[in-house]
């Protein structure tokens, strides 16, 4: 008998139909003797909807006031799973992320989970419960005030409770078979890895990979969660994610994956003094801006320097702001930007030992006449930024030549996973 | 400076637009420099939509998972009108039933109010904001698990806050201006009463006027808290629920309205032993169904008895199966029922002083032509049941008999109240 974690996403439960087919796979697997416990995501695009109605009463809602809104979402797809499954004959019983035990940081729209305190959730599993947890939410550990978890917060409350009740796997259910070589809708021949360690899924998170969030692939990674990633449509069996990359033994470690990423712009601050201080002072002003910035190139000239650096887009117009802003006190002479840019990786623990990588990869994309905007790397990643339109070229041309594709062509279903 | 609680039903925050109009008046209270404290029911049709949501996944959905779903709605509106506060430059902040220390007892779908705690509430109005509480609902004593508080919720919600904060005023925003002489809709001449006292008002509940709901009157007469049912739609000033009937003198006491109820059925059971403890066995029946019993008539014959009854029509067939089934252990002949039924009634403190009333009551209907089934009496009021076809007339017929009219028409605005 294992205890099961299972997380379903928003289409998943987006309708009475679809909520009695998941009610179904969760009975049958507590039928098979595990205690079950289920994190879903609210119906559909609800969370959109809720969005849309705030906006409609007011321009720049509290966000305290937000995160009490869009729990609603949650609280409603979970009791109704409860009642899908009690129909069925078996007992469920539904929680919100504060009466589970989810205890977090106060940043309403992005709070962190601290911990998780498992007692309510173990004492209903030892009455034989079912036990439904609303994902995406917790409650704030000095105000007392429920809390939203950001983007795929539903993944991490999933893992979090795995982790907190020592679960034998989380299984995160979604709208894709598991994680692929690559992006299956670019490159047709990409294939469903069986399994991938902690620290590349991390890359492939943050190098764009939507499957999984950031944060969620930490936590599963701090506390030794094994999460399955799998398909909600089908029974086959998806892609583990866990172990450390430390424990692949040389001569298995592969390339893994190639990931995208359209979601960020490129800055260019330009005549910028060539000594020391004047780059901190760049940084520290995006920073201020509240903006996080990710790959970093500076090219050193005479006394003047360029620095450029990728951020998300939707930042970018906020940090140029800023920066203009601050123009003279900063000491540069221009700031540009360019948002029609993409960023490709290649990820994969065999790189560590393969010496000829980074010169494939250049190869390959430069006889696909792709211009290399800049570069970043990592123990396990290389990262170049292209033009945008260049972008599914650079997937296909880097999947191709690192040999990552299969005979089977993959199976997409309809829409994106959360 | 007063502590006001206000009250808005779910047609006045059912759409986005209504929800600024409804800020915009709470925030004109706040500004008079008073402390101010709203209950919300949920938008529009929100809860019949989850109702219905809940009927699509599950034939019987378990008690506790119901009210988890349904109070979410209560949550979402509550959350959009602290939203449309901000926006307007106020502070304010929202809380579940439970958050704000609404303490019950664990019967799901229709708890009773065991105590609220204020504490949070009271903290929040300190800091100067205004506070938003989620009505219809509060957190179980006992298992700890949300509860709904039945019809009329919200009402008794802000009843039961005015009580424990100590509130100058509770007042009940709805569709219609007040409370009426007779539903404005069947009498045109019906008047506005400026007050009415808490035991009239009862008697006006539990006779079918819909405007203030049963547990929501008897809690304010109990703490003493005045209600003000005024109308969403404008300034004008509504009715004042406050008083004991007792402090009335007596030239003052006067007959006060007319109320009719069509959610009743009528049931007899035919041919019972004229001895004692008969009675008793069909009453526990009806009460082992869980039906509550109204009006009761027993007319004795020479040995046998009929013994007449009305209770809720929605009950009706429970009630009558359970005592088909047991007809031979209970020992009557056969039993019958009539659904086509409809009760009307006299209400008012002068009745006690005034003899001629019940003779005024009967000739007026009897010169109408309309036939009284059963009558029920008590110091302040007279029921009859008549032919649910007579209702309307019978309302008028006693309205206009005992000069309750006024020379102003009566304006209706669009819906019903909750």
């Amino acid at each position: 008998m294992a205890l099961v974690v299972q997380k379903f996403g928003g289409s998943s439960v987006a309708s009475a139909e679809r909520i009695r087919r998941v009610a179904e796979r969760i009975v049958e697997t507590k039928k098979q003797g595990h205690d079950v416990v289920v994190v879903c995501s609210a119906m559909g695009d609800t969370t959109d909807e809720l969005l849309d109605l705030a906006g409609q009463v007011a321009p720049a809602p509290p966000p305290r006031e937000m995160d009490m809104l869009l729990t609603s979402g949650e609280r409603i797809s979970n009791a109704l799973v409860a009642m899908a499954i009690h129909a069925l004959g078996a007992e469920a019983r539904s929680f919100t992320g504060s009466q589970a035990g989810v205890i977090t940081t106060g940043a309403h729209g992005n709070a962190k989970i601290i911990q998780v305190d498992p007692d309510r959730v173990r004492r209903a599993l030892d009455d034989g419960e079912i036990v439904l947890v609303a994902g995406f939410q917790g409650v704030s550990q000095d105000s007392r005030d429920v809390t939203t978890l950001g983007r795929g917060g539903s993944d991490t409350t999933a893992v979090a409770l795995a982790a907190a009740l020592g679960a034998d796997v989380c299984e995160i259910y979604t709208d894709v078979d598991g994680v692929f070589t690559a992006d299956p809708r670019i490159v047709s021949d990409a294939q469903k890895l069986d399994r991938i360690s902690y620290e590349e899924m991390l890359e492939m998170a943050a190098c764009g990979s939507k499957v999984l969030m950031l944060r969620c692939v930490e936590y599963a990674r701090r506390y030794h969660v094994p999460v399955h990633v799998r398909s909600s449509y089908t029974d086959t069996v998806g892609t583990t994610v866990f172990g450390s990359m430390a424990d692949i033994p040389t001569d298995q470690a592969v390339l893994t994956g190639v990931a995208h990423d359209r979601s960020e712009a490129k800055v260019t601050v330009i005549g910028l003094p060539d000594e020391p201080g004047y780059a901190a002072r760049v940084f520290r002003t995006v920073a201020d801006a509240e903006v996080g910035i990710d790959m970093v190139v500076q090219n050193t000239g005479t006394g003047r320097t360029d620095i450029t650096f990728t951020l998300p887009a939707a930042d970018r117009a906020r940090a140029v702001a800023l920066l203009r802003e601050r123009r003279a006190e900063i000491g540069f002479a221009d700031v540009r930007h360019d948002d029609r840019v993409g960023k490709v990786s290649l990820i994969g623990a065999g790189m560590r030992d393969q010496p000829g990588v980074t010169a494939t990869f250049c190869e390959a994309l430069a006889e696909a006449g792709i211009n290399l905007d800049l570069i970043a790397t990592s123990q396990i990643r290389i990262s170049v930024l292209v033009r945008d339109t260049d972008l599914d070229e650079a997937v296909r041309v880097l999947h191709r030549a690192f040999d990552l594709g299969g005979a089977e062509v993959a199976v997409v279903h309809g829409g994106t996973g959360r």
